[in-house]
């Protein structure tokens, strides 16, 4: 099992290849390192073998070519179609021949949500994938799902969601029991859309520990391990977020300057490493016949390490079995 | 015009009906003040004189009484049948009749927008109302309109928003030419749910200076002065932004201590001025026929000072008929 390969796309990202295969070089170190002959780069295998050669050579990855990029605004359906040897769909046909048990990528998340949707196939029963991201506002992990995969979710998809984000807070978060809530605008069952109220019905029905509907604000609380929402509102809270502490700080800093209290790294450091959500790592595809994890375009050399080994630590926690288990126990396959 | 009355629940909100009541005193003064006249107060009258004698005295409110209350946890529909004589409902109905030009309250907002919507019907070609706040992250006021009225919005209901909010920034925020987005999942006209899609292509062909897509980050940017959502999404938001604001800031403090940085109100109190969207008055109920101003359950009389006014100043700019006019002639009456 821990002989299985992770196909990591070279080509995604702002600062690829560079950031990128460096951080396939910081994962060969520290906690849950992986070793070089289980990583795959893929892309311009020119590109990539310069800058392995100007870090001192390569320790032992794979390099798979890859001709073409798909860029982070393209469309990716259309891209599919017109760049068919892109890095991400290689590396997604790696995954598919079994050549590798995962992929990482930085690259533009709606071309890896298709070229893994359509090359790997979804799991038996799940009939959209979700993203799923975890933050970490109280000190522990919370999971919310969907991202952005899948806008116009159904309550089914709704219910899915919560399925696999609660197999994959148990299996991959050590989060015994995870409690799992429904986003919506209040608190009783009969609030919120159409869709909400029948995802509501859904989850009560199931076994899957739903402790209920949960406001906007109960992400910064630890009333639920796992949140439930469709792609549309997630996609646009994890915007939200990513700029909303950036302000909050920005504000804090130039406030401090104007009353001349003296602020340092000491301040800010933690507080930026409490409300960095790329800590816990990448976003990862749930619903997919393989291990998928999307990374933040920005992602330097530690962030792109982290993505490694949370592809490795998720295909040996085999949370896909789990969720086909999971699904078949409760009556949802 | 100006003698036109403003009726206050002085029932509804956390610290009801002193806070509410102090704050229609407070409405006396300061920039924007009104006249006593011209507030209606409206609730259990026994209380309401008790609060005014022991604040010194009736400066020559009228009081009207109502003899229920509803709770702010309590169903609208329910709400609406078994207490016919509560409080926002008797409000309303003072506008209904003329009695009011417009409404105040900081009670259950569901309550509010079904009360107002039932008792002073829509205006015409409104299909749906949609509550409109502002925010001022950059330092000048940005409209975000639906925050929760309609969760289920259709395109033409986005459009309606986009058109109101338009108008109400212009007309009440002094914002020439407001640059209208439509908050999305990417820029992209093809991107978002089928309702996006299609509000996209509507107002693209409308006239109401649309800008676009906008994601989620964008609300801390000058990209647009009114942002249209659904109602959902509009609510999942506004209770994130109550309570991030304070998560990130308790942090910085926290760190602070932990670093032993000095920390005063001379470097928070800017930042949480900053921050809170209360400082441009309560939400406003855009497509009733009346003038309709919901604020936070936990307003001080300060919050409700200042939604007095914003009522009072909102009948004054006539945004209804104006609306009315944009509807006529844009082609959607």
């Amino acid at each position: 099992m821990t002989a299985e390969k992770i196909a990591l796309d070279a080509m995604g990202g702002d600062e690829a290849p560079g950031a990128i295969i460096d951080g396939a070089v910081a994962a060969l170190e520290g906690e849950g390192s992986i070793t070089a002959d289980r990583i795959i780069i893929v892309g311009d295998a020119v590109a990539i073998d310069a800058h392995l050669s100007s870090a001192g050579g390569n320790p032992g990855f794979h390099v798979h070519h890859a001709s073409q990029v798909v860029d982070m605004a393209e469309d990716p359906r259309r891209a599919m179609r017109s760049k068919p040897d892109n890095s991400i769909s290689v590396a997604a046909r790696l995954v598919k021949d079994g050549a590798a048990v995962g992929l990482v990528s930085m690259g533009n998340t709606g071309m890896v949500v298709a070229a893994s949707t359509l090359l790997l196939g979804r799991l038996p029963g799940i009939r959209m994938p979700a993203i799923a991201i975890t933050v970490g506002f109280t000190g522990r992990p919370m999971v919310i799902t969907d991202m952005g995969a899948n806008v116009d979710a159904s309550a089914e998809n709704l219910l899915h969601n919560g399925l696999m984000g609660g197999i994959y807070a148990q299996d991959c978060l050590g989060i015994d029991k995870p409690k799992v809530g429904l986003l919506n605008v209040g608190e009783e069952a009969e609030k919120g859309t159409k869709v909400c109220k029948e995802a509501h019905r859904l989850l009560i029905e199931s076994d899957l520990g739903f402790i209920g509907n949960v406001e906007g604000g109960e992400i910064f609380s630890s009333k639920a391990d796992v949140i439930v929402t469709d792609g549309f509102t997630g996609n646009v809270i994890l915007k939200l977020l990513e700029h909303f502490s950036e302000v909050v700080l920005s504000k804090v800093a130039e406030s401090a300057l104007t009353a001349g209290v003296k602020f340092s790294e000491d301040v800010f450091g933690p507080v930026i490493r409490d409300l960095d959500y790329a800590a816990y790592g990448g976003a990862l595809l749930l619903g997919v016949d393989g291990v998928v994890v999307i990374g933040h375009g920005k992602s330097d050399a530690r962030a792109v390490s982290n993505a490694l080994k949370q592809a490795s630590r998720t295909a040996e926690a085999e949370i896909n079995s789990h969720i086909i288990a999971g699904l078949e126990a409760s009556g949802m396959a």
